[in-house]
């Protein structure tokens, strides 16, 4: 995480006035058993902002930076938006809802590399977990070819009220699972769309399977059972952007 | 290249056994000016077995391992094979045969996602260029999570021979192109065929574009303007299979 030393704010003050200032904050990591007065504020403002804080051994800030007081900050190279501001996007552009939804993608490179074939294709935004998600980090940023400078990223405290959400704004929730029965180039991909794409390891959670409209498989035929997150990312979205032409 | 510490032969005895006795050697560092007797032998065994050899500082070999006496070869995890042979397991499985070539993919993760792709979507093998391509090494092995274990990869000296090589024996070759008129669902992909990836940056090598029997591209309508190597590779891949499937 070399990469990311310049975009890192340490320190109590530096941090709350940070916090206060709406600057742009996309984790914070506190060390372990930190309980002081200001710790404690920077902590609520956290929650206030819907901010993930995780608590790490001093040893770990020590590795990121020298003098932290026992608190560090990653500035967020994007802002985060709703999803309603995802759905404008695509009432702007006078198309049906085209979203990507990532269920515990945990690898920078694949959130970029989704990110990028997102963008690439014409969807209208991307939908992230709070926790439990890669984070969106100067890596990242060069993963997706600066696509995440183009594309609106919604960051949920809870996915499956998200999908909810977008379920009664008429969209069909598509999933991707092994196990599906129906191929991806099967399924209809052409109206109000948001695609979940499972972690690399486990792919969706069960709960949020469970609340997808549909799955789809990728029918494979080697000795390797999956592919990696962001190419059978691809070949959905990109199945989409192919009825949606058609 | 922390972790291919233990794939390294250091030094100029240790080298010329290796190579004598057949070990599967992936590339040779050699020290420039570097001119020894032995070093002569080395190289020219090198030659013999087409194993690329690269001239470097002697800073760059101490820091990949000390007493290296000017020369450390890395032992490469995979067998290389002939085309002819990816062309048998074409005939074994009597199928049409699909072939990916990688035209100077230079990042290991690319060429072990597509290997990755290529292998879970049946495909007979993967031809890369012996120089001008990212290594097979233990980075690209992790990276097609064990992918080139199972997919035969025919290492050539020059791309444009193997490509004759493929149409003598009734191949298609399809090229990947941005500027390509013709969308890649639109092209028949299902006989005999190769598809070209070209490398991240430039696509495809002129040479290599026009020996190409048609090309096809992949419609993009964001800002971002190309995709992943790997997520393009994985989207023509898997639209042959479709088609082949059909």
């Amino acid at each position: 995480m070399m990469e990311e030393k310049n975009t890192v704010i340490a320190g109590r003050n530096p941090v709350l006035e940070a916090l206060k200032k709406d600057c742009l904050i996309s984790r914070i990591l506190v060390s372990v058993g930190e309980k002081e007065g200001s710790i404690l504020k920077i902590l609520s403002e956290a929650r206030k902002k819907n901010i993930p804080v995780k608590q790490v051994s001093n040893t770990k800030l020590d590795s990121i930076i020298p003098a932290h007081q026992g608190v560090v900050a990653y500035i967020s190279p994007i802002e985060f938006y709703e999803i309603s501001d995802l759905l404008d996007v695509a009432k702007e552009r006078k198309e049906p809802p085209f979203i990507v939804i990532l269920d515990q993608i945990e690898d920078v490179h694949n959130l970029g590399a989704i990110a990028r074939s997102a963008e690439a294709a014409g969807c209208h935004g991307i939908i992230i977990p709070l926790h439990r998600s890669a984070p969106v980090n100067a890596a990242a940023m060069k993963a997706s070819a600066g696509a995440l400078l183009h594309i609106k990223v919604a960051r949920v405290t809870n996915l499956n009220a998200a999908i909810e959400q977008l379920k009664k704004q008429g969209l069909w929730i598509c999933g991707t699972d092994k196990d599906a029965n129906k191929q991806y180039y099967d399924a209809d991909l052409k109206g109000p769309l948001a695609v979940v794409i499972g972690s690399e390891g486990a792919g969706m959670s069960r709960l949020v399977a469970k609340n997808c409209d549909f799955t789809v498989n990728i029918p494979l035929s080697g000795n390797i059972t999956s592919l990696n997150a962001s190419c059978a990312a691809a070949i959905v979205i990109f199945e989409a952007v192919k009825q949606r032409k058609a």
